[in-house]
């Protein structure tokens, strides 16, 4: 009997854990995903949310996210159906890690954006 | 006197934020910081650790985060001049996080993958 274990490595070029990492930090995935751990959404309330995204852009991010099996879309047989957006548990672990990035970019800014005026100023 | 607290929010479409986190979380940026938190790299090294990217992006990639203050890029001048790419502060706080990113994301692949086939046959 062989046992194989699979490691996944995204410094890899084709590392099936890259294009994951794609869908989940791009700028849509990142603030899709930090939002739903604030709970349940529907689709027009999510896009109020995460200001600026299209509807077809965050068609497709919430469509990957959902094969990827970190968020659920649920739909409720009424009329017209409701459809909802959450989180699952995988979601809930890699939102809560990016939920942190977020703060600390944002505690950062200050630092950046002077950083940035230096280097303009230099240039 | 008045005294005026800036409030950056990367859920707001105009923050000057939202570039920031593009930067930091693009593919590029996050195997970037994440790879020089193991220490300083000169170009090539670099671009060999970050398996895939090319030599534009590399270099675009790099010019953003030191304009962020988040990488430093120095030059020593000898012949031919060497230089080398080091994680500033800020950039290793940010960096912390995105590692710890990675590493919960290569975690959740076996079940991700499982997901995505699981998706992908219902359809």
């Amino acid at each position: 009997m062989s046992f194989e274990k699979l490691v996944f490595d995204v410094f890899a070029k084709n590392c099936t854990s890259r294009p994951v990492m794609d869908t989940v930090t791009s700028r849509w995935g990142i603030l899709s995903l930090a939002a739903l751990l604030d709970g349940t959404y529907r689709f027009n309330e999510l896009r109020r949310r995460v200001d600026g995204v299209s509807e077809k852009m965050l068609s497709q991010t919430l469509h990957a996210l959902e094969r990827d099996g970190l968020v659920l879309r649920t739909v409720q047989s009424t009329i017209p159906p409701r459809v909802e957006y959450s989180i699952t548990d995988p979601g809930r672990r890699i939102a809560t890690k990016l939920a942190e990035l977020i703060d600390l970019l944002q505690a950062a800014m200050p630092d950046i954006s002077a950083a940035q005026a230096r280097y303009d100023e230099a240039r």
